[in-house]
């Protein structure tokens, strides 16, 4: 928007009214910007005040509102008779507490109808990169865009959401906040990022859906061309209380959720941390990634552990054939390794140029979509056993190159090596591997369970996009 | 012990016979130290070497072997000649690599009967505080004494263990890396640890059990007196082909190990996160806790997550009675919040004094044993949206001083603010603020997700116990 008034502005820096001014400003918005209240100084962080909207001398193209619940509906008639196009109403107060707010909801929705769009209200409204908006508050968030969108009927995971992706490396190109979503809602910003050339990938955290048969649709449209990743709250009894309580939705039944992801090839997640490795790993693999995986690992147990994980979340580790554990048993040392798949490379802390040739061994095996990569060192060596090797960073640029070389997955796992207070070091190295593993398009989490996890969901997406186009 | 040899030895530094030496010294091992190599130098880090340990003049308690896998046997019965009690052999190349290791392992097994006892080979040996012994490699290990034990038949899972748990505040009594089990086994170690009365938690990584009756037996004898912890690697087809090329065992089946936890009470875990995260739960948590909790969320989908995440792992979140409701809703804001359980508490920033206020209803209320807190910023809150706020110090202290005053749980979800490379200085008073919630005996996790799933562990211990008793 080039025009934009704040209604319910303060020249307080403690109330929202003010913080939203500064936030807006911040995080580089660089329209017209009208500050109103009929309460509030003349200027507001520079800018004049105006007492109602419709006193704004030029257009508004959009507004911000964040006056009480009461009073939303006469601003809303104020915003209709300017010419406002759409709003976002932050203010809580409606539908989540009860009849008398319900009522209130209504009244808003029917005085907005056919004339302007609202996002909200009980919302923290839109995060655009490119247009300068943030969600208020989010002053800080990247102004960076991306290719990743996330349609969020809570603000807070809006928000934590946007901080956790973007220190993974991920940009955006949309989040929306949209709270009780009395007018605009998840299929309307389904329908729009759907179309939407910047976005890649579709993230949505959901409580309930006003026209199920519409987001069906649209969900299932998108199968194949963008993933549509879902984390459904509300799917337990305990939780449909606080899902009424908090955007005052219905929540809908777990069965239903299973098939609507069977059917529309949408993928159902259980929680933040899966929401983020999903979206990460949408981002980062290969389109058509297949599940046939290959990992190495500096010690026995990794191999152990990798081959649990893998089975029980649908990945499969084939046994290499006999010229690929030739080839390895001629460069590992003949004790402490393992050549079958998965592969012990002996120790975490390999030369370099070995781990490469090792690599690309793998790399030459057709029988593999990807390679999982754990318990290697690449990070971190120096501060955890005192004995320098630099090796760690070679092993990372081995990988960072070879993944440019390829068409197969590397997928990385990223264990905190320590946790301890006194070893802050390890974990700036981490983040600064991380950081190029993203920009190398390697995909990375955490925890091998994390990581098989995520992968296993892109391959059944691709699987089952394949399966629905023949 | 007061006497080791280190047999093996090596004045190169880039050689385990270095490093073993230089890590026990600089660890702070504090007895007589002699180095055994025919090859080596005169002194090795200023002690004298010596040729064969037969040749050391004085008794040798223990020895660390450390030479070709073809040369043990001959220096086991240079051992027993020389009388050591007990020897750690690191080497690998027996049972894991075939019918020639095989051979050699029952060589060195039958020349030590009854004379010596041996762990490994194919280990990194003991790590214990108090005798001044660590893990070869394992210079860096923390020195102080704890009360958590480990036994891995993985050597680079028992470092990366006390790696990661001393991150997190735990300390151990001991933790024994014990490879391919040639003589002292994961029985022998469970025994030992039933009745060290350092230890108050068993945990355990195993790949193969040698006496599953004599395990069983001394499991199920400690059920309700000490917890056990057991991460079994190895239960698909998968991992038990890694399982036989890393220590030679023979991996059991998924549905033994579950009878096995069913009946003894073990706790079975399935990957290295929940092996920490129960370990911590049971180290923290009061004894015979209960499965009702309360959640106490800054924000409503944390009350939604946090439903659907307790139903599923089954802990129970009862509707608040109508007195602790209305207690609550006196002191909150009307809208935003929620006071049914989970409770929404509107923001993460609240003031501090309300937020104790709101804690002391909580632990009022005998409907539950523990109380959830998630989302609630205890640190790093300037870190984030750039408003100043040092009430997440103060709100930290409140759950620091209440955890003293109650009998109920708290249990706090620390998840990572940001992961940003940027942003480290957030993860610094995160790592902060755990080291404070660890002293104050208080439970915590990175996600709500593993903070459910490791409570629901320690419950069901409790119950089992109960059950059993009756």
């Amino acid at each position: 928007p080039k025009s934009v008034a704040v209604i319910g502005a303060s020249g307080e820096p403690g109330r929202p009214g003010y913080q939203f001014i500064r936030a807006l400003l911040e995080f580089g918005y660089r329209g017209r910007l009208y500050p109103v209240n009929p309460e509030a100084p003349e200027e507001i962080l520079g800018f004049r005040t105006y007492r109602n909207v419709r006193d704004v001398p030029d257009a508004v193209d959009f507004a911000f509102i964040t006056v009480p619940a009461p009073a939303v509906p006469a601003v809303i008639g104020d915003c209709v008779a300017k010419g406002v196009a759409g709003v976002e109403i932050f203010t809580s107060g409606f539908r989540e507490v009860g009849e008398e707010g319900r009522k209130l909801e209504r009244e808003i929705v029917g005085l907005a109808k056919g004339k302007l769009r609202i996002i909200g209200p009980n919302c923290f409204g839109v995060y655009c990169p490119r247009g300068g908006l943030t969600l208020l508050p989010g002053a800080r968030l990247s102004s960076e865009s991306g290719d990743v969108a996330f349609i969020s009927q809570s603000g807070g995971l809006a928000l934590y959401f946007a901080w956790a992706a973007t220190g993974c490396g991920l940009r955006f190109s949309k989040a929306v906040s949209y709270g009780n979503a009395a007018d605009l809602n998840e299929s309307d910003f389904l329908e729009y990022l759907g179309d939407d050339e910047e976005t890649r990938v579709i993230a949505a955290y959901i409580e309930g859906v006003r026209d199920g048969s519409r987001f069906f649709r649209l969900a299932r449209s998108l199968l194949g061309k963008k993933p549509v990743i879902v984390w459904k709250g509300g799917l337990s009894e305990t939780s449909s209380r606080a899902v009424s309580s908090h955007t005052g939705s219905l929540a809908g039944e777990k069965a239903v959720w299973q098939a609507f992801s069977r059917q529309t090839g949408a993928v159902l997640v259980n929680d933040f941390e899966e929401l983020l490795d999903a979206v990460l790993f949408f981002r980062q693999c290969r389109r058509n990634i297949g599940r046939r995986v290959a990992v190495v690992g500096g010690g026995g147990a990794v191999g152990v552990a990798a081959g649990d994980v893998c089975e029980r979340v649908g990945l499969v580790v084939p046994v290499a054939p006999a010229g690929v554990q030739e080839q390895l048993r001629r460069m590992l040392p003949p004790v402490g390794t393992s050549t079958r798949n998965p592969f012990d490379v002996g120790a975490p802390v390999l030369p370099a140029p070995l781990f490469r040739r090792a690599l690309e061994v793998l790399l030459g095996w057709d029988g593999i979509d990807a390679v999982i990569i754990d318990r290697i060192y690449l990070y971190g060596l120096e501060g955890l056993n005192g004995v320098p090797d630099r090796g760690c960073e070679e092993r990372l640029e081995v990988l960072l190159d070879l993944q440019t070389k390829t068409a197969k997955q590397f997928v990385v796992v990223l264990e905190d090596l320590s946790t301890a207070a006194d070893k802050i070091e390890v974990e700036v190295e981490r983040r600064s591997a991380q950081q190029k593993l993203f920009a190398s398009g390697i995909a990375f989490a955490p925890s091998l369970t994390r990581a098989a996890v995520a992968l296993a969901r892109v391959c059944g997406y691709y699987e089952q996009a394949r399966e629905i186009a023949l």
